[in-house]
């Protein structure tokens, strides 16, 4: 959105500040949070911020840098006030003095992040201002720290209430589903066929969330194949060659890539949520879909077993499996989480690991990061709760008697 | 929404949490918000947190209260860990001290209110749920805090840019127009034939802010006339009998009703947008509109004038005119501010007071108030910002050249 | 829509035309229909058109029928350029002569109608024309000739296969839910209260046919209540003290009034339908519905008894009921068909005479009808087709056990 | 749309039919034609309709034909029914006799297709029928008999009071876009990244009708370049590394390609309409656009010159467009209308030939077709009207002086 851009409210802004907006911009970052912190009341400030905004899309990285530790330490909280405000709060639990320290001890460029979101458009920006700041700050103290500030809001304006869920299909607007082919992050699509494949055919789904504030831009999606049984080749699901299923006839949904989609809102985590909401959808679509599964990549799985020593079992895919059942099911961060960040996705929202497949991913991605095996985690609802519940508790990993069997097994054969 | 309620992503849930749902319900707020608040991912609390909701709702006042109080004592902040954390954040400002002092510096009722947030259609009960805080705790000081609390979170999630102008017309879902009916605050719409009357001609517009996640409620709304100059009498306004006009053909936009329709918002603002944004859309619409008015009621004036011992002067349109003048731009509370709440509304916008007249609502209710008399404030586009400016900053009241002329007189006279 | 009115369109027919459309409207129709019919390619006509329609929209009685003696006389067929163009067609049926034929034995009236139709808004118009031409033409036996020309033309426009079935509910838009109060024949709604008790309660359904040409007309509608059970009274269904039910838990849904719309869609029948595809949508949305039922007026039963010579018998619910099978299985036209005209509608449809209700419409219209009972014609779906067939070919009225029982006895106590 | 498909409408016929559906299908077309005939009321024949349309959907050529021929030879006029009739309606020009000859007139196939255009989606395969026809038909006299029935029906449904315009944009669904992909007729579109060249940038504009009944299919289309004056070449208008113009500075709207979508269409019109409708909704959008213009293609150009014993003045495009002029105002039919097709369509409309560019479409295409000369026809909006009735009344070309001096020239140069 340009400066003099298209939105009809615009019109009246425009009227109203006449030609003072170019102005605006050319004015130190400063001098414009000045004035936006100081408006007093709903809208007033409204050619400010959006002054600001258009200022920082116009920056390159050293204006941003500058910018965000201009926030990071001139409207940071002062702890002189807020001891001062607790001490009253303290002798007077009072109304007035409960909000003072409110005031005193949230950091001024909370209001200011929240004033600018006054701005119609600037939740897009928003967020591509805090991708900015991930790219430009990790590291330094002060910008690690404003951005929990952006998180905090972030977090609370991406709420799971506002979000809404939307079908992808063929008959979704270009422009979205360029964004699919862009941010998809799993298995590549590298044409509009290859897009189409993924959407058209009956035995075909996949589901996005949106906020209502920047309708363009999924926020993170998950694709879906319906299937009879569970699959154990990602190629074997993807070929457009297969027999392609009447939706009614499938038994399985297997959820085979899921792709965040904004790097402005990294670590506010939508993916549980989007898994449970589509199974539900779809459970009540298609009620002969007994099976709730997923067809995931073990990223982690070919760096480990280098580490730990061992040979790669070429040709013994049994071998092959048992190991990856050891890994999954036993090698660790140091804080007793899984290694594999996958399946730490998948069993903290409690899901289990369910079976796992040689030769299930044969592209050089595949072969590189897990010898080809792919690992189903099965949803099953029945005992998602309970299953996540032990892992928060205790980090206990779910499996099946399958994987559990091939785990002993594999460790017998290393013992 | 029932506890087994309609919405697709129910049944997922429901499957999950089984007939536990209701068991839930029957257990104390206070087992129920531990349970919410310790659990640890995105989504995983939803079943407990739909279960507050429903017993919040099917509770009684005690209970509320009762709710109320234990997020007030039990949910706020500990003063000690405020100063823990405050501590180390000072001998070290590191990402980690300044997370720890966000959270000890944040009640942890307002992230139970977040996670609550997170059940979809929740945003409608937690508006609800402010609206009994404000009925059933005013004056308690622990439960005003609280109420700064639920109001920092409303005010960040009803944020301008969050919210959506939509016309009000008479081909609107009757399910929103009834509600117009219902919250109509200053002239009373009294059926649907005379709510038609008020949308459907040509010479009539309405329009309402939305928020995404409460979409069959409006926030505020405002009635507005097209009339070619500037008109004298609400009835005069109202009247079925008046000739209607093409809208291209008006010169004046005449804004004679704005009303909050949600409670559980109080003080969180939305007229001020609400006018600039109608205005700005209308200027686009129909480019021979030159003049923004609104034709207001003067709530305060008859009490003013009985409080300040002056007669009121029957049959003396003038001098009842001239008084009125008086107590629009003379007469302050204590801090300084307008006296008059609809005055201290449209001059904190930057209008100005712009025409007084005398038998402009002769209903009961216009008598009494104000002896019949209203008054334009005029949105002239050019001086709405040095207007607010001033009046932010030194409460100076802008006024034309004619109320000032009548308010010199009629201080002459009562000298 | 004026001459100068609304629709973008107009734009550049307005510049087009200048200000000839002024001039357009007072000319004599029959030069503007000369005009119309010498236009030569797609669109060229559209101003004329437009002049028409708008001529005739401002026309009076007598106008409007010179204006249809005009299209009945002027451009009728040519039965002497008929027979030319049949011999010369049996002579060499070539797409030459076969287009000379068709052409000629069309008359030109059909195709200034489809001309008129070019226009935006016009089938609406048209539609009422129509009704024009039923109300004003009826007995003069060239306007019944020209009638069958446009009764041709609406019913190809008016194909099944171009209506929308669209849920009229709570929700709509008000200014089609003031037509559903208007269009309502059966059970009289008479404020917006009651409309809203036959809409919104989750046991009640209404479902109406619209044309995308005309949006904003419904074409004919039914209201559903959704029941345990057959039910007796239609002051029982409509009760507004009724336990409401949840739709999951019925099995029976129960249309209780249908009605036609539009006055110039007479003898253009879409009840049949309607009737099929609301039975079809219900039943896909809740499978536990097993019966489709009317609870239908019986208009002709109280004139029958009376010139049959019947006392009424007051008092005795099953005599009167034993009379009503006899009247709606026996009294027959001359032509063979059933003397009521609610039973032809839905025996025509492939219903069944179901049950009878003594007591069943207690209002005015109820008992001065027919004594107070209604009847159930049973939509049995697997029967529904057959009793089609044989109504159609010889008559023969489907009808349960239970009447014919009641037949057989009302027989024998009359013989 | 198979036998069993998807359309919830289906479920109460699938129940209807039972089993029936299936064995339709394999019953010859004469059967399935004297059913389908001989039903009486809305919507009985739903069943045996939609087995025929099923059925020649699934028939290969021979079997189509075969179907065609019995619609033209079994269920066409009998001129002895005919004259019957219409000596009867001559003897007494009563309704009933009216309507005889009307049916005897009307041959039955024509009812024939108005019964099978009553299920859903079948407008659609009507139109691909049609499609079949003329591909399988053309010569056979009957065949092009029965096609004019096809085009009478079709002329009438498709009338453009019934059509939709619709923007078509980067935001229009996938599966509408890949259709403006596979119609382009003019200037190949090879990519979705060259069609999104065509669609987003602020200076480009595509239109498209729908008609309701098949609102997947664009029926036709055109792209507009808007432009600061008249292009005088494509591949400048259409290269990418154009400076992209703002919508609002442009005088000029260039219609740069215009496609027909639907064979089955063919002969039915609408080119006249989009291009009038277009014009108005760009004009009321961007009151700055004085200048409404093609940049068309001359495709018989090339053949002419070389039919007319030309040489082509290579590296003389001075004499290039002579002879362009020369073709376009003088070359014609035996039928007094111009030879070039393109020049047809847009002096029918009463565009006007107005500006020639040599080297304006140096793709193969044009090279070979034109020799790379270009033409603007002028929708000058104060003379289209008189441009129209002149051409058609005397086939006179309107041509600006430009053109009239080229021809002129190269007339003289010739002699």
């Amino acid at each position: 959105m340009s400066l003099l851009g298209g939105l009809l409210s615009t019109v009246f802004e425009r009227r109203y500040r006449g030609d003072k907006g170019a102005g605006q911009v050319s004015r130190p970052f400063a001098d414009l949070t000045v004035d936006l912190m100081r408006t007093t009341g709903e809208g007033t400030g409204m050619a400010v911020a959006r002054a600001i905004l258009d200022k920082f899309a116009a920056s390159d990285d050293d204006e941003k840098l500058a910018f965000f530790r201009h926030l990071a330490e001139d409207l940071t909280i002062s702890p002189e006030d807020v001891r001062t405000a607790l001490d009253a709060y303290e002798q007077g639990q009072t109304k007035a003095s409960y909000r003072k320290f409110m005031t005193a001890a949230e950091p001024p460029r909370q209001e200011l992040i929240r004033r600018l979101n006054q701005v119609p458009g600037a939740t897009r920006q928003l967020v591509a201002m805090r991708a900015d700041l991930l790219r430009l700050g990790r590291g330094e103290a002060a910008l690690d720290a404003l951005d929990l500030d952006f998180r905090h809001l972030l977090s609370s304006w991406f709420n799971r209430g506002f979000l809404v869920l939307m079908p992808i299909t063929w008959e979704s607007p270009a422009h979205i589903l360029e964004k699919i082919i862009a941010y998809e992050a799993v298995h590549a699509i590298d044409s509009w066929g290859a897009l189409r494949a993924r959407l058209e055919p009956a035995d075909r789904r996949c589901f996005a969330f949106f906020h209502p504030a920047m309708p363009d831009e999924p926020l993170i999606f998950v694709e879906v194949a319906l299937t009879g049984g569970i699959p154990g080749s990602v190629q074997g699901v993807l070929s457009e060659d297969r027999p392609v299923l009447e939706a009614e006839g499938a038994d399985t949904a297997v959820f085979y890539s899921i792709s965040n989609c904004q790097a402005g809102l990294a670590s506010i985590s939508f993916g549980n949520s989007l898994i449970k909401q589509v199974a539900a959808d779809l459970s009540t679509a298609l009620p002969n879909l007994k099976t709730f599964v997923t067809l995931s990549p073990i990223p982690g799985f070919a760096a480990w077993l280098q580490e730990a020593g061992y040979d790669v079992p070429e040709g013994d895919p049994a071998r092959l499996t048992g190991l990856t059942a050891l890994y999954l099911t036993t090698a660790k961060r140091p804080d007793g989480l899984p290694r594999d960040p996958v399946a730490r996705f998948h069993l903290g929202n409690g899901a289990e690991v369910h079976r796992l497949h040689a030769n299930a991913d044969v592209s050089p991605k595949g072969m590189q990061q897990s010898h080809g095996v792919m690992v189903n985690y099965l949803y099953d609802l029945s005992r998602v709760s309970q299953n996540h519940e032990r892992y928060a508790a205790s980090s206990e990993i779910a499996a099946s008697p399958e994987i559990r069997a091939l785990t002993i097994a594999a460790e017998k054969a290393k013992a």
